[in-house]
């Protein structure tokens, strides 16, 4: 008897991990919170993140822990469209009853639509876009906190300490921003502030955006500047998206609801409300996956 | 008897790591180089190249391996402004007969002018600029390549993969610039170039600059806006070293002398041939504070 009699549904981005879990029926049980799932930075991590919301789930449903063991666990995480990293997690000795994994992008982009054609912009502490055609999905970035990942929650907080230590060097006006950054971080000195942040986390960078987002509604123009030139990129993503699938658009992310009103009006008319969320796209996307086989 | 032997001047970039071994008269008997000293991105790493540097000195004299013990090393390290990694370093259990360690910047500023008052630019896998006032040292940018670095090999690189995602996901014309750097990492896939790339050393992406160089004197429009405004923040962080130490500049690093004629006019103007290098700035900076001690 191979059935399984729970399933997990779990959303993990960057900074956190949400898990969800259903029976068999799929009446939602409980669901669990934990921090970053992103494969591709971490796969320890990611891997103790996934564990870790799953059993918070079962613990919230008030089932033992052994439920674990008789858990499906459906899971789309930032990260597993890069190959090394996504190798190396097929190899992982998990304690669940299965475990079946994709991108977040791709269980964000299956559930919002409900398995038919269509876009998702997603901005979160990463960003990307991506279209749903046929059952293909299509990427527009995504491309990670070092190389790209414009508009998110991570980048807008890079930009604005890059150019805390470009104010703080005398080469930009150290206004609204740079005290905002400085303030936040206990930082007020350029080699305190690098020394803070030369290994920190995305997450930990994603900590400036409400503070950025606040500066730019009271006009300052710095702040502005980072959100449009942000909001711009985020634009050109979705229209790529939109384009692919014919379809309609569905933004989601922890930051994808505040940058909304500076997305091209185009993009803004576009904008649907999800069918469903990305815990219970993994399972129906990665179930009638497994079940074709 | 305390007296050393042998004095081995270290410059620690980046990329690469430059011994030069001298007697107690000041003659140099060799050099050696080895990989990337940065001590802000490996502890590890820079120890190993700092050995390695100086035991190829060593050998290149044509002195018995032994000579280590006998050797006073006076290194100038890139990172050695970051205390967090100082000050692991300050606990290495070194083979040498003394260590001592400034900031790469240090050094080459305390060389370039003799100790007198100057300024440097240097521009090598990361970016800076700083200057000499009366023995102390004011420093601008040299934040690191997550976070600055602008107009350093390792940033114009980074730019250029980011505008070569950017083209592969149809937001930006796939020209002359993403075609190299495609080919150039054989990555012909956002994917492959996100996979390659992602958890890359600074090194790795300053691979790319003589290319980004080549196409912007040959006038590709990309190119060309890279390089004009990394010059920019160069030339900005350049005059304000200038302004605070009064003085003459001396540019240095593997990209300075390809990115001079980018510079401002009344930059490329101050420019000065460099009385000393960086190795032999860090025996007179170094041997001088200890014998105050």
């Amino acid at each position: 008897m191979t059935q399984s009699t729970f399933y997990a549904g779990v959303d993990g981005g960057g900074t956190k991990c949400r898990a969800e879990l259903y029976d068999a029926a799929g009446n939602l049980l409980g669901a669990g919170i934990s921090g970053s799932a992103n494969i591709a930075r971490s796969g320890s991590v990611a891997r103790e993140s996934i564990l870790a919301s799953v059993q918070h789930a079962i613990a919230e449903a008030e089932l033992p822990p052994e439920t674990l063991a008789n858990t499906a666990v459906y899971a789309g995480l930032a990260g597993a469209n890069v190959p090394s990293a996504a190798g190396a997690l097929r190899n992982w000795q998990h304690p669940f009853q299965q475990f079946h994994f994709t991108s977040d992008l791709h269980t964000a982009l299956f559930g919002a639509h409900g398995g038919a054609n269509g876009a998702v912009l997603v901005v979160g502490t990463g960003s990307c876009a991506a279209a749903l055609v046929d059952g293909t999905l299509v990427q527009y970035g995504g491309h990670g906190f070092l190389l790209g990942d414009k508009g998110s929650g991570a980048w807008l907080g890079k930009q604005a300490v890059t150019h805390t230590l470009e104010a703080l060097d005398g080469l930009q006006e150290f206004g609204g921003l740079a005290k905002a950054v400085c303030q936040h971080y206990q930082c007020h000195s350029a080699v305190a502030l690098v020394d803070k942040l030369n290994h920190a986390s995305p997450g930990v960078f994603g900590e400036l955006c409400p503070l950025i987002l606040q500066l730019a509604h009271q006009g300052d123009a710095t702040a502005l500047a980072l959100v449009e030139e942000g909001s711009r990129y985020l634009s050109a993503i979705a229209r790529q998206a939109m384009g692919k699938s014919g379809g309609d658009l569905v933004i989601t992310g922890g930051v994808a609801g505040a940058l909304a009103p500076w997305l091209d009006p185009e993009v803004q008319a576009a904008v649907r409300e999800h069918q469903f969320g990305p815990e219970w796209g993994a399972i129906l996307l990665l179930r009638a996956a497994q079940e074709a086989k």
